[in-house]
């Protein structure tokens, strides 16, 4: 269970509001790249891990204290907007810093929200449940914490760049620190579960002598003027030849040579209603009538 | 540009139709970890890489490939689906097999697409744009890529596992085995950028020098019995002392000692029209209106 | 800033796991009427709360709470799933109680999370950030709090209803009555702003004076056989005759004779391109330029 | 089944068109504290309302005059954008006012609509159909309904500060006193249901012997630094002692002692392919396959 | 402004309540091919028409007439889910009527309606406002509409085929009729403004002249063995060769050789933190500020 | 399978980036009305043809090319990004160029995609699966084609008046001399299958002796004011009299008297815990257990 304290866990300081930056911290709460998604991702991975129970007391910890870094950029929404104008009255409009606010705020900042922060991205998109990632795979997952972070972090140092506010810059410096080290704490481990050798392919539980043999270490090459030539500079590239980053095969270029046939479907269901000149063509009607007997 | 030739990358087969695992592969196509969704991200990623041209190019032929594997999926539903029972007749729901058959189909395949795959996963939820990750930072994006890999091998290794199927066992054979590949290939590119060391934190073009130097290699622990006390198994962990993995800091642990102070804010905005009862308190009317003069 | 315990806020322990409860059990994790909502819910309205701080400390302490319902949800979706079927094959499908059971479980529990809970609701729609209600006016917010714990505890009774499971039964004994609670918490923040009299109509805060007289307690019948006549039901009932419940007006009823007129738009923007054929109408071509001149 | 009238119910003038407003005007109708939502939500709660046919019929007058709530604001929204720059030529970007309108203007009004409403809210957000609440309990829809008013009317009141022009402040006058009777309206029906003593909990047809009794009446607090001692402010406050508001309990205060323990999940199932390191641990593998014998 | 009547369009009659049947009609309600897109779609339509008020008036009546197809949809499903289960517990799963009940009916119709309709489609997924297509150009939305009546009555075709209740199967036969009529509707508009050498292209208002000569009645062929040869089965086609539809152009066929070069991105911009190593390449920096400086 | 050449379809030239305009290019990518959408749209309904080949060849072809589609767009954002601002700070806010660019610019290009196009439309919100429409009937998805490529065409042209950019115009006026084709392609098929007479109803292989012959044919009046009397102008226009478009009925107008009675629902199962004071009413509860009996 949680407990909360009524401090922040790092100091928010809004020297001069500015509701269009309010906007653009919104992508850090409830964007794909924010912190709701990375909250709920390593609580649902923590609540749901199997195996070794130190991964899901980690996972644990770090799920919680993303809360606490929701709760920050919410108060610095808040603290953003505040004095923010509510009106399109004209005489504002005409004030040219007033038309820059009003053209980089977000209307359901003033109309739905009185001035707070919203589980929302900078374009007013509402967070989605899809993108909070638990496979049930450990290794899987640590990939998608990675990838959570280093787009987190990504979007940290931009919202740095874009705002002048020395207290804005210290809260997002302390954000960036918190994003290097969970990118780093993803990585370790990742190396105590192997390394990439021991770790790829994921899942590694998967026995490999069931995966086709023929394409697993192969670049398919998709360029049209090489297919019937080499395709050079892929060969040459670090994924066209030599050992494999798993280490457990030899990369090598084909070029896309198709291994299929044409695709030849049934026709249609006589009671799902195509049109009558689609009915012939294909199998036939006793194609279907067969296919219906062999299902059933 | 794009051409297609009309025959498949790899052979589908379906030896017995169902229609319970038609929908099961909806969620290699339209879902979370689908094709529609690699495909999209590379050849996003493709169109707008900036910086060595090579990247683009190759994330441009595997992108390519991806609506191949988008094509033998669809083709794979299209003939699970052919014979599949258009009617909730009370007769055919009293035959176990159909009953089960009805539970498990998803009735947009008759209803909606008339026996054909449709651009969603399998719970009916469409494809979502939002999933396609494209970041503008190399290595955030392979990253994700390799995440897409991980998740979309492993939800092949489990539809392998749900099918005694012969064709269909042997196309996911062929697809998990590019997705040996691809995993490879992504951390191919990782590896060139300078691997962990040279890669992170990501993005390594902001001057660590600005980030926090109290939090970016720390542990923060957040149990809320070790507050008093250490936090003895986290700090033999891997992450919670030694090098960190980008050989940059050395990790420590700290307990969640909130740093920041209970967050005030000031009144709500008169126009906004919170309840009389919200006017007092906080920062007053004046500060308000001061902070509103400030801001515009 | 928060933390966490690893004991549960109350135990959760099934006795015989059931994956088509699982799946129900999602709609009270990532539903509209389920516990993320809630929690975010809480959770923002306490972070954007103006006005007395009170308030924001018991929204905060009620938010922090919820994190632990979802936590015993999914703890208790992991444990439905332990030994569920994986497989669609043939021979699983003909045992009766088997074809239940892939009927009724998630196939995504199998194919994306490896058995465990995810951030969805029973018919796999993500959840959705739209539904967390902070409005910046408290008692609008004590009513969306009354009504989001007030379908919560109608789900709670229906899935206690659903399974004959002790444990499962004996957790959501313990929900509902944090629902109980609930309901009553948030009736009191209402009680304690003035109740109906003091609150109604919402927001207090704007002067009604300005709001239409003829309209404000009128019940306006639509009803197509009632419009020259009377409508006698209405006129005997709560709303239809009397003192208002806010106190501040009286009841009556008014059939819907309109006030308007039938609008009527100008003609299309030239370069929006609409049919030449839509061309004529309206207010003409040159009415449409002394608009645009207008807007300007 | 329904009938329309050209006429408007109530008059709608735009005397200076405002392409900005026309877009905050969106929220009010396909926001979820629009229009098509309240119209829906009382036609479906009609729909499928079972017991007293009164409601039935009340919520089917109320849900057919909000039909023309959203067609009063399609016609302002169409009427604020006549005249509308569509274009972003240098020249016009220079002006100010029109730089401001086109920021503050919704694109799609120009590019997908041609000058008219959409069926979305002021982000372009589009309306979503799970906002559409009907519990089968009338207690709880009332709720939701009055809540659907109370954030409802708090937007006509935001809205009519917004605007300065005398039209629309006079089509908003009346939005907001029709919201003003039907927040009286819902509240009518929860007092002929009983009050708050018949009404609660909802729904108060399940028996309360069977709810927890520890926690029925009692504030969980959650702070962390009142775990050992006592939480004051909350125990002096109208939910932390005395009779609750539903008459049935009594209010107390609670610390977070938590009553269950720590959650152990079994290991992995073979085939849904975690990671080989995660396979050991939990109850292991004969755990997961006796339990799996006892779900099928 | 709009008025309803306590009688319905049509009779509702179900003999044999099927909740799994209840499930499929809600695709009819609340689906892409479902009543409340056609409903919404003519209002909006008839809401925002600029141009003859001919067509505006004939969109409000059928626009008005959908509510009621809606209505008629939603009693339907409240009396299929009469006497519906609401349990999973065990002895009801071995039942296989009841088990292939459960596997096809939706658990929201139990947990989250009370056995009512939603406004969601068959798989839950909650209707969507971007349906909702109003263009502003008449024949683009004509075309639009005989697109929803062609899927609408398909859609109630296989519904009609799925079920062997009398009382559903003349309920939907009155269905189909209207849909059979209202695609002739939207047809007769489209004579009327022109027929196909009248109303195409669409939009018939833009010059023709303007647009790409070379390309405008040409089929690509992008078959890639056809890429030196001609498309010699394109070519005999209807669209291959001789007079345009719109009578305005021959048809011709061209092989895909594409017209553009390889595109060449600027270097990254500095402070979007793309890595240090995609710096160089591509324009370069000074490139990208001059750039900027003209952008500005 | 699918190939790729490195050049693309038709040139993409931006003379001066606009990032407002790159901001409103996202509809044509990522809307409803955009390329993603029919790219998508056309290889489904290819991939799940059924009957005549050619159709599946032609559409295979086009939707290949509409991938080049995407990525002209694409790479059309990319250069308009080119030397975009990325900061909210102040002085920059007060030029008035830049402030109009801030206002009209999407904060995901600077925030999430460093300057790139990313799968959503001009308002930020993502694409969705649900836009893809394959019907399984070729009619159907004939005219669901014409419909996407009219308000494609719309789209284009209107981007085309947005800018005065050179390369854009150009770009531009390819674009919609590609749709201009396209809409007559889709006709050339509908022509093929019979035209009007030929095609509609659709679908046309349900035998139209079993709709409901009363309203076929029928235009349904529900104007209130003519419910006695005629609907005189409905009557005089090509939908109220004559020969109907299929050729098979004549049109007449209906006035909407109501052919069925008013709903009686049962009483609410007591299991799913409506209020108690609802258990009361319709068909009481032996009703609803004889209904359960015969459900079962």
């Amino acid at each position: 269970m949680f407990y909360h304290d009524s401090k922040l866990q790092y100091k928010v300081k809004v020297d001069k509001p500015n509701p269009a930056f309010a906007n653009m911290l919104q992508q850090a709460i409830g964007g794909i790249e924010g912190e709701i998604r990375v909250c709920l991702q390593y609580l649902f991975q923590a609540w749901g891990q199997r195996g070794p129970v130190k991964y899901r007391d980690m996972l644990m910890e770090t799920g919680t204290e993303e809360i606490a870094h929701i709760e920050m950029l919410a108060t610095a929404v808040a603290l953003n907007l505040e004095g923010a104008p509510v009106s399109m009255q004209e005489e504002m409009a005409k004030d040219k810093v007033v038309g820059a606010v009003m053209g980089g705020m977000n209307p359901r900042h003033v109309l739905s929200s009185g001035m707070a922060a919203m589980a929302m991205d900078s374009n007013g998109v509402p967070f989605n449940g899809s993108w909070v990632v638990g496979t049930g795979n450990l290794a899987a997952d640590m990939y998608a914490n990675v990838m959570a972070e280093s787009s987190g972090r990504l979007l940290a140092t931009r919202l740095w760049e874009a705002t002048d506010d020395a207290g804005m810059k210290d809260m997002l410096a302390f954000l960036i620190a918190r994003d290097t080290m969970h990118q780093n704490q993803w990585l370790a481990v990742l190396e105590e579960l192997g390394g990439l050798n021991g770790v790829h392919p994921i899942p590694n539980s998967f026995p490999q002598t069931m995966e086709n043999h023929d394409f697993n270490y192969a670049f398919v090459s998709t360029k049209v003027n090489d297919m019937e030539g080499t395709a050079e500079e892929m060969l040459k590239s670090r994924w066209g030849s030599g050992k494999s980053m798993d280490g457990k095969g030899e990369f090598k270029v084909v070029t896309g040579a198709p291994q299929g046939t044409k695709p030849e479907l049934g026709a249609p269901h006589p009671q799902a209603h195509a049109q009558k000149e689609q009915m012939t063509g294909g199998k036939g009607l006793s194609g279907i009538v067969d296919a219906a007997k062999k299902a059933l």
